[in-house]
């Protein structure tokens, strides 16, 4: 008979569910519903295991394990929900444990960072590494570590936080509350905001960035300037460069830190080009010490990493419990 | 009969050997020397061989492991040394490999930073946590990892390395050839350079470094530093507290990137004061993310801490080969 994985890969507003047979390397069912605006973690969690149940009825076989993508803050250990940022309700929910008494099978929650390195680790750009740092570059910048061949969360929960370390110390304002952390400095939005301040700075100046964006600098985003850079504009490349740079610069303490065998980047800032992947991997490799390998390659899984992830999440529960302790 | 395990630690000048009896916590014997200047690895292997042997001799029972902390660069997975800075002819010794022939039980080799994260996690400030980031803040500034209760080396044997991790862009010219580095701003000898340069660019200026270094800048150290900045100097504080500050700016980045259950520093700097600590602790604090925990505890072992890892290597290796694979 059959083995089965359940993998649920929950991202506030689009939510997708998969089932895989062992062994296999496409979805043996498959579904995604996007949220109606204003739901919250009741409703979506009714959603997801309505979804999970048709799906294990158009698959026939055993239930071997169940795998979360979740994105928000998990305790990965217990298989807890802290919080959604965006979706009230997911306050200390205890989704391992609720998805285990439902079907029957270990279930292992992590956030989706953890797990998209660990889908990319398994299925995807870090197949044959013992270890690997995921990077998505897109409205943030998280990260994930695989160790060993698993996920490493931290004493916390909080491993994989490189947005939220310094690079430029005085430079641009975080979220956070810091200046000059990775994610201020190489964000999709930082890029659009650098752009923007510098048409508002230069009224009079001409320059692609302003033909895009029609002249209305609120409407620029990291694309737009990527595709000026490309197109040989002056302070789009400067901001491109810059946000590389800084990227670059914080991978390279990664390496320094951890020397993992493979840095895998994701998200929407890696398609701004071969000059961004230049720069990105010019800085890290000039931050990291020269006896450290400093091999830095594209996302291989995109969208899909944190579903393939929580695939893989799903068999490692099998054997045991997943966590680090 | 009794178990022993066989403790080397090659310091490059001063080598020591010890036994430990399985279960025990002082050392059964041990057996300390020093080179004579222009010793080569051939000497100091034989010096080394013969310590071992005479211990050896003394303590009856079973050699069960081997563990040596090596001062220079290691392969630990294969017990290779790579070289040592001060000594030479170590380039690409297979150091594990003889002394498993030599004495018939299987033998571990990492570099002393490492194995010291190692000693301080079995047998010192690090007991009881999951995961642990070392720190020795000397001459140098070096770091090494224990994770999951194992030493984790990277890919190239080269995790662990904060010392020349940039936190201060343009900052202090570092021997690595970048600026801004945590060693270059953190070091002892960093601390006494900043200070003669001040005497040397303020010559009518009265301070403490002054009085304490004879008004011969030249012969200042870390310790004379610290000693003003503790008997008010003004200048001695801002140089001890910009010190704390990159220290702790580069602790707060591993926090964000590993989240580690503690952090443990040794080395002559953390002599340096409560002063310095709390600079450190804030600083650290200030980088790190507020969910993830900043517990920064002094080392237990001071100099024997690669010892005592040496010891807890040994003890590893009697199981299965050590290594990240």
């Amino acid at each position: 008979v059959n083995q089965l994985f359940l993998a649920l890969d929950y991202g506030g507003t689009k939510h997708t569910a998969a089932i895989l047979r062992s062994g296999e390397r496409v979805w043996a069912a498959h579904s995604l519903v996007f949220s109606p605006p204003g739901a919250n973690a009741a409703y979506d969690q009714a959603t997801l295991l309505r979804m999970a149940r048709e799906l294990l009825v158009q698959v026939p076989g055993r239930l071997s394990g169940i795998g979360v993508s979740f994105g928000g803050p998990v305790d990965a250990t217990r298989g807890l929900v802290r919080l959604s940022h965006h979706v009230p309700g997911w306050e200390d929910v205890q989704l391992g444990a609720m998805l285990q008494r439902e079907f029957g099978a270990p279930a292992s929650v992590d956030n989706d960072a953890n797990v998209a390195a660990l889908g990319e680790w398994r299925f995807g750009a870090g197949q044959g590494a013992n270890s690997l740092f995921y990077l998505t570059v897109s409205t943030g910048v998280g990260g994930g570590w695989v160790l060993n061949g698993r996920v490493w969360n931290g004493a916390d929960g909080m491993a994989g936080e490189i947005g939220h370390c310094v690079v430029r110390p005085g430079g641009t304002p975080c979220v956070c509350g810091k200046k000059g952390c990775v994610e201020a400095e190489a964000c999709g939005p930082s890029l659009a905001r650098k752009a923007a301040a510098w048409l508002t700075d230069n009224p009079g100046a001409s320059s692609l960035l302003r033909e895009y964006s029609g002249n209305r600098p609120a409407t620029l985003t990291g694309e737009i300037v990527a595709r000026a850079a490309a197109d040989g504009d002056r302070i789009a490349v400067g901001i491109l460069d810059g946000s590389a740079e800084a990227l670059g610069q914080g991978i390279g303490i990664a390496v320094n830190l951890i020397n993992p065998e493979r840095v895998v980047l994701g998200g929407g800032v890696t398609k701004a080009g071969d000059r961004w992947w230049d720069g990105v991997r010019r800085a890290a490799r000039a931050q990291a010490l020269p006896q450290a390998r400093v091999e830095i390659v594209s996302a291989a899984l995109s969208d899909d990493a944190p579903l393939w992830g929580a695939a893989a999440l799903a068999m490692a529960a099998m054997g045991s419990v997943h966590g680090n302790r």
